[in-house]
């Protein structure tokens, strides 16, 4: 093959397989240099061997297609902050391996989904590049006080792509670090990269960004609500959790509505909280020892023990409707005398805790322990690394207390 | 009031509130002197103060009834084992504090649902009295004996009466324990105990009747399918898992399908295991010293270090396809290399774990991390005590194989 193709070239090109025509990626980190990337018409990219492709047209070089910004998208609306973060939907393959890789501009995740610029004038940047499952709660400070940030400096919303392992983590901790929200804070991830022809990346981006753009004052997550490409839920940050590992449609609200459905071409909210005026308040920090303990039989005292005492709080997931084994609970009444906070939530999962109805439950109030309510385990491990790093007194009291739309009605704490 | 009722009379009693008819309870532990236990014809029990009791007529003396096997229960049909463990199902309400306790005697259970005599010639046992949240490996032990002692004996089924907490823990176990299994080994709790108005104790008890007189060759866990009283679910023991703290419908069967449904009239099985000939094997031995780790962002080394150190194996419900935070993954490879089994299951809890996808996984494959395929973490960890206990090699090969219908077709393993 003679012509060397640029990036944001629109050319068609015919293998053994068929014709395509598309607009040709950009290089990154991990291309391979015998392999041109494509998006599809479609929206979807493909990895074609060099070698297979036997003939070539240019439609329009990138140059020439410049001013119909359908490469180097140029926006109109509203001004909106793109976060990215990291995670599939700012991600690669790489071909040789078939690995899935992060993408290290924003201006490749802008520039896989032009038709963003159709919805908002997006101000893009990669904050950092890490997995999903390697966040940590230092990098929920930096999202906190970067979101904080863009919308205290005139953004109307802000989109953070986000891997989905860990994204309801996050999303729960920035809707705890930021408070008075005068616009959107939205959280968007994709199960399949935008490489593979069932890719949520897109619809899912674009959604987020009409969310972005909406009378939200929350934060939210963004992401397919059912398994075709019909719409997407919105999520309220505290209420949200992956269940499934590959499904587009993984994410689901437990013991709470979504608060809302969005698609690429509009928005429609239900029971949301509305923007706030003035500014938007940024409490980022968390405290890093902070343990979630998943109850099983065989739990020794001494795990239990060993864990609790490397931590400055824990929150158990116990069994129904928040129980551990009553040969723990003197462990547990231990480590509370010596000032630790304990959250008990159900790895249920769904219902709520109510350590009321049984002696071991009674026994466990007795000792100390801080009902969670209907808190997802993971919210209420969120929240306690919140509430010892921000408060000096009354981390019980607050735990109890509903913040963000942690919590329902329907509770016994 | 003159009158002492009898443990088994038939009554009518007038109160302010009402005219109550129905058999009069028999006193247990908890028993408080003042009040008055009545199951009532609609199968429901209430206690009564006796201070508000303004009359009373005896219908049927306890003596006169017998003959009529309401209250004494001498079952007609298959010969079934019913191992009572404790749990709602078998427990009273104390009227003093509203707690809820163990009732002591299988009598009382049996008592309490005499309608088991017309499914079943039901041969009823105390093995123990333990809260479910209390349950630990080496009661699973107990009831694998058990069960398998009363199929090898001449029984056709087994019922065990078990708290719901851990009711999917404790099937697990005896899936694994017991292979060939001659019966039905049924395992039915209640999340409402009888003495409450939407009880599901009776319609569950009797379900699980017909389900132990069915043609089952499997350990399964018989459970309100719905909120109303239409239908019970019969869920495969290594599948099952409590997914609602209160709700009478809570046991699902995530990445599965239940293998039937039941009612108080019959049984409809689907895809399911039939009885085999011969004798039930038992090997009911389980490791104690193992872990189930949740994964979570803030993580320490120290804190899975230590809980590595303490367990001879260990499953980790990581994150997504199954990943946990990159820079835990040296101390993970540690602990394989010191010799201990770590198996990767994924808290989505549906969807199967793929570590082939990201190069997190790759790493935890690298290392020596099983895959768990689409197992429940409490399942995989319930399986890896067994295999801990009973096998001296290969405890790879055997996890990543079906064993009791634990693992599905769609894997990655």
């Amino acid at each position: 093959m003679d012509y060397e193709p640029s990036s944001g070239d629109s050319i068609r090109i015919k293998t053994e397989k068929g014709v395509y025509s598309g607009i040709v990626m950009p290089r990154h980190a991990f291309s391979r240099d015998d392999i041109l990337l494509i998006k599809l018409d479609s929206g979807y990219n493909i990895g074609v061997p060099i070698s297979e492709i036997k003939d070539m047209d240019i439609l329009e070089k990138a140059e020439k297609r410049s001013k119909s910004s359908r490469y180097v998208p140029k926006g109109r609306g509203p001004k909106i902050g793109l976060i990215s973060t990291g995670g599939t939907i700012a991600s690669y393959v790489d071909y040789r391996t078939g690995a899935v890789h992060p993408a290290v501009t924003s201006e490749e995740l802008l520039f896989s989904v032009p038709e963003l610029a159709d919805i908002a004038d997006i101000d893009a940047k990669v904050l950092f590049s890490v997995l999903s499952e390697d966040m940590e709660p230092r990098y929920w400070t930096y999202m906190a006080e970067e979101a904080g940030k863009a919308l205290n400096s005139g953004k109307e919303g802000v989109i953070i792509a986000h891997g989905t392992d860990t994204m309801g983590y996050s999303a729960a901790a920035l809707s705890f670090a930021l408070s008075n929200l005068t616009g959107p804070v939205v959280f968007v991830g994709s199960q399949r990269s935008s490489d593979r022809p069932s890719s949520d990346a897109t619809m899912n981006l674009l959604s987020a960004a009409r969310v972005a753009a909406s009378d939200l004052g929350e934060v939210a997550v963004v992401m397919h609500g059912e398994t075709g490409d019909e719409y997407c839920l919105i999520h309220r940050g505290t209420r949200v959790r992956k269940m499934h590992t590959s499904r587009r449609d993984a994410f689901v609200s437990p013991n709470s509505k979504p608060i809302g459905r969005a698609t690429p071409d509009g928005v429609e909210l239900n029971g949301h909280r509305k923007r706030s005026k003035g500014a938007v308040e940024v409490r980022p920090d968390f405290e890093e020892k902070v343990a979630l303990i998943y109850a099983y039989p065989g739990m020794e005292e001494s795990v239990l023990d060993s864990m609790l005492s490397d931590s400055k709080g824990a929150v158990i997931a116990g069994t129904g409707l928040g129980h551990i084994k009553s040969s723990l609970i003197d462990t547990v009444r231990a480590h509370i005398k010596d000032g630790k906070s304990i959250v008990m939530t159900s790895q249920c999962l769904y219902g709520t805790v109510n350590m009321n109805v049984y002696s071991t439950g009674r026994d466990l109030i007795k000792a100390g322990v801080i009902s969670g309510g209907d808190m997802l385990p993971e919210t209420a491990y969120v929240k306690l690394s919140w509430a010892l790093a921000n408060l000096d007194e009354g981390i019980g009291a607050f735990m109890k207390k509903n913040i963000a739309g942690e919590l329902g009605e329907a509770r016994y704490l």
